[in-house]
């Protein structure tokens, strides 16, 4: 038997009795004839105390033990001097009477602390030690947590998770597929699914009605610092239902996370704003709401007077830095220079600095009156004592621009806690994305996404224009889950392949399955997917996905652990019918 | 709004309320002026009503409908003349006054009822249609369940899900591995997992202590009638224990699936069988003992007195079939022939009755007396009316050959009832397996399985010898579960590497990763795996996993619903650095 119980969990009352514990060593120290150990385990801290006066062959013994060696120790529960109040054990000690050693350890190339001290390099090598540490055991088990209050939630909604397969097809639409050579079937290839979308949506057509799953995706895409080669989705689709249904259903999911996880109570429906809404007033579709600060479009109240930059603009906007009157020159060229950066892209900045006795000093002074600067505050709600930051050029390049800039501002003025949280939908995405380059539309979503019935009648006329039944779920600016309404009708699947340039013979070949279907009776439905590694890194504080997946892959895709990917020998591939490129 | 109510859910106590269901058609019939149509959906079937006399627009549509077409119904709850006592919704029927067609359907290829005059092929290829069958739904809702089931109680008892990578390293040992090829990465591939094995052993040396997953895992194997190339686990690992803190632990969650979805409470411990107990008396690792009807060894016994083939024999053995000594010699060829089918391989079949009567007759009269006969059938404990099974040869193969007459004769003797669940642990399995062809040992469990402690010092002089520290759950003469306690010594899984005929360098590029990990203070621990889909099918009553599987795959490892694997795109192929070669 290698413990009675764990390190965290042994208080005040149960002094005097005989315990043992196993666990690794966090530390030793020496005081006076006594030998100190704190013992850790996923389950909390316990110091073990050693009296060389009592038992000295035990306390050499001790005194060898280095850092994360994994001991087992038998002794009593006693009540210990100077109390460690921010330890939940930190009551009691162990006066150790048995030791004994389960296995050394060499020393770590970091120290597992709270904070380590090792590189980002050292510590994805070195993963199952930084896993040792206890803010990532805090994160899977949040993660781990999160995964059985989703499934409570759907189970209670009477959804099934039906597991769909990971050895699929290989589509040219939409990301880069992972393939996988068929032995049985030489020269043939499996993919990796992106998503199960094809295949929930069969289980709709098969009458489950209501399907979950918590699943791995694949995507072989050239990877930011946030995106990962295979990532984890709750995937979801009901059928015989309208969009607010499925709002409303996943609404309810995710306040009942908040309510389980954070302690937080939503009593209000999130704000569902329109795609063109939130281009409108945010440059974005994920914006922050967590603070104000919209957008106010000037373009028709700033031109004609003189100013070539504004009169050449295709579009002027600005937003209103409540308070921020007194930035100085350093602050603002700094500014200047964050949307100045090539990720942004503007051209440069034009600032109002509405004084706090009601003067104004702008950056075009030159161009614009007093009076005028003042129809600007006006129309920008501003008070003496704000700061008007506003950009110009190209529509898209300038709401981009501006957007970013309004988080700045955001984070600057301290509005972007991490423990607030404002969530809202997305709604009334458009279908279609034109490609200049391919000269073609994409979906915008996916080719199954249906348009808004009302639409239907543009993909005769100006297919850019239809509104697609889309929805995303946006928290902190960060897109936590999309979904649309699905077509279910086969004519209506066939217009949309062809607005995206597929002929008959590629839809057939690629999706014919899924037009099959569609002839036995589909009944309406849609979905919704969530980015599960990005939920749990929004609830657990972080910026990256990265730490709360327990072994991520680097920039390159690479597990520099267990380095893969690797060779592989030549009789798997004669076995494969394949041979191998050089790169050039 | 397409329902306020399921097709299963509508009962007396709703007569006279107005309700809108929506559905398939599941028959439509007319009786006189009115027209009956079962709708049905995941839930259930409800009667809907069109009287011609009162709606005669209506009932025309509803005239039309096809089977599968998908409807919406607007009508009112009333009370049936003729009641449906098989029919949860059988007491009222819905008089309709709103009729719309959601979807219509082509005449299915096949009947969707509890039985289906549907081929396996067709079922296949439509696979969405079959699925909407309820004997498949159930089985569905049954896995969902039992995934539910285990998580509950696994959640309960401390464990994390851990989410382990599905892009991972090839290995040589063990099954072939499906591969990936990575683009980012020339020439190198990823693999997928066989099992999580070394990650769940690595999130023990991370100190996880308890562990699970519920995962898909995949070989590359030909396949049976009864493999998948890819299949789901309950994949688990704990640190810190003992091998009966883990038979413990999962007999536990055994006992709590039978409980919640068998209603079925075992009040003992599962008995734990020596592997060498269960090949002695049952010739099988996977002893089904919902009967008796052990082996009994007679080469003893029955040698020496003339009989060649007797003699001849390393091994002899029979079972008593209780009762069945008036087999008729049609009945005795037909088990003859029985046993010498080639994939079970035996010479012969040597039968004695012991007639009610007292006397014996047996096939081999000639050389054996009654005195001798009866000896044989007083060591096999058989009474008058009971016929005697012997078999002969290889003790290896006759020890196989004998099990499946076993199995036959329970069979036959109504002794093998599916609702009766007899589970067992089979422990104490030899470590190493020895390959005549390749001239080495082979892990018989997988390379990390621990030796039992009192047998480490066989590595120098008898590696054969050597007992594991390896269990499996055996349920009904399936195995569902196994697992070890594994080797957490660094020196320990050298010298295993090095029984296997690894050399340093071969164990270092392979499993370095996990060899080094053991350097940085590895607890004590092991673990279990258990195949869901085998343990989904056998809580269904099913031979086979096939249809406890949303989507499989057939013999050839292809989905003939979405016709996978496939070709892939040349540029696909150029990306990879890979060009094809054609099979010979």
């Amino acid at each position: 038997m290698y413990r009675t119980h764990t390190c965290g969990e042994l208080r005040a009352e149960n002094i005097g009795q005989q315990v043992t514990l196993s666990g690794w060593v966090q530390k030793t120290r020496e005081l006076g004839g006594m030998t100190f150990v704190d013992l850790r385990d996923r389950y909390g801290l316990t110091q073990l105390v050693f009296d060389l006066s009592k038992n000295p062959e035990l306390t050499e013994l001790a005194r060898d033990l280095g850092r994360e060696y994994v001991i087992k120790v038998t002794g009593t529960v006693i009540e210990r001097e100077n109390k460690n109040k921010k330890l939940p054990t930190g009551e009691i000690e162990i006066l150790a009477s048995q030791l004994s050693v389960l296995n050394a350890s060499e020393t770590p190339p970091f120290t597992i602390e709270e904070e380590s001290d090792g590189g980002d390099e050292l510590r994805m090598k070195y993963r199952y030690l930084d896993l040792r540490r206890y803010p990532l055991q805090r994160n899977l088990e949040l993660r781990h947590l999160m995964g059985i209050e989703v499934r409570n939630y759907l189970h209670q909604h009477k959804f099934f998770e039906i597991e769909t397969p990971y050895l699929i097809k290989s589509t040219p639409e939409g990301a880069r597929d992972f393939v996988v050579p068929s032995r049985m079937n030489p020269n043939q290839f499996y993919a990796l699914p992106q998503s199960p979308q094809t295949f929930k949506q069969l289980l709709m057509v098969a009458g489950y009605d209501r399907y979950f799953q918590i699943v791995k995706c694949f995507r072989d895409e050239d990877l930011r610092a946030d995106r990962q080669p295979e990532f984890t989705q709750i995937d979801c689709e009901m059928a015989f239902v309208e969009r607010d249904d499925i709002l409303d259903m996943f609404e309810g999911m995710t306040k009942h996370l908040f309510r389980k996880l954070k302690n937080i109570a939503f009593d209000y429906t999130f704000p569902r704003m329109p795609y063109d809404e939130a281009m409108e007033f945010y440059g974005s579709d994920k914006p922050d709401i967590r603070f104000d600060m919209k957008f106010n479009d000037l373009t028709s109240l700033v031109q004609g007077k003189g100013f070539v930059v504004f009169d050449q603009a295709e579009y002027i906007a600005g937003i209103n830095a409540t308070g921020c009157a007194a930035y100085s020159r350093k602050e603002l060229d700094a500014l200047t220079d964050f949307v100045k950066r090539p990720q942004i892209g503007a051209q440069g900045l034009v600032y109002v600095k509405y004084n706090e006795d009601g003067s104004f000093k702008s950056s075009v002074d030159k161009f614009f009156d007093e009076t005028q600067l003042k129809t600007w505050a006006e129309t920008m709600q501003a008070k003496p004592g704000d700061l008007l930051l506003i950009l110009a050029g190209a529509k898209k390049q300038t709401q981009h621009a501006l957007c970013e800039l309004r988080l700045e501002m955001g984070e600057r003025l301290g509005l972007r806690d991490k423990n607030t949280f404002a969530p809202l939908w997305v709604v009334d995405f458009p279908l279609l994305e034109w490609n200049d380059e391919n000269q073609r539309f994409y979906a915008m979503h996916h080719p199954f996404t249906s348009p808004k019935p009302e639409d239907i009648a543009l993909f005769d006329t100006d297919p850019g224009k239809i509104k697609a039944n889309a929805y995303d779920l946006v928290i902190n600016g960060v897109e936590i889950g999309g979904g649309s309404i699905r077509i279910h009708n086969r004519e209506l699947q066939e217009q949309m392949f062809k607005v995206l340039g597929f002929t008959k013979e590629e839809s057939e070949a690629q999706f014919g399955f899924l037009l099959n279907a569609f002839k036995f009776g589909a009944p309406p439905h849609g979905g919704v997917a969530f980015g599960f590694d990005r939920f749990v890194s929004l609830f657990a504080g972080l910026d990256s996905i990265r730490d709360v997946i327990a072994f991520p892959k680097n920039n390159s895709g690479r597990d520099v652990m267990i380095d893969s990917p690797s060779a592989i020998a030549l009789e798997q591939l004669q076995e494969l019918f394949l041979t191998l490129k050089k790169p050039e």
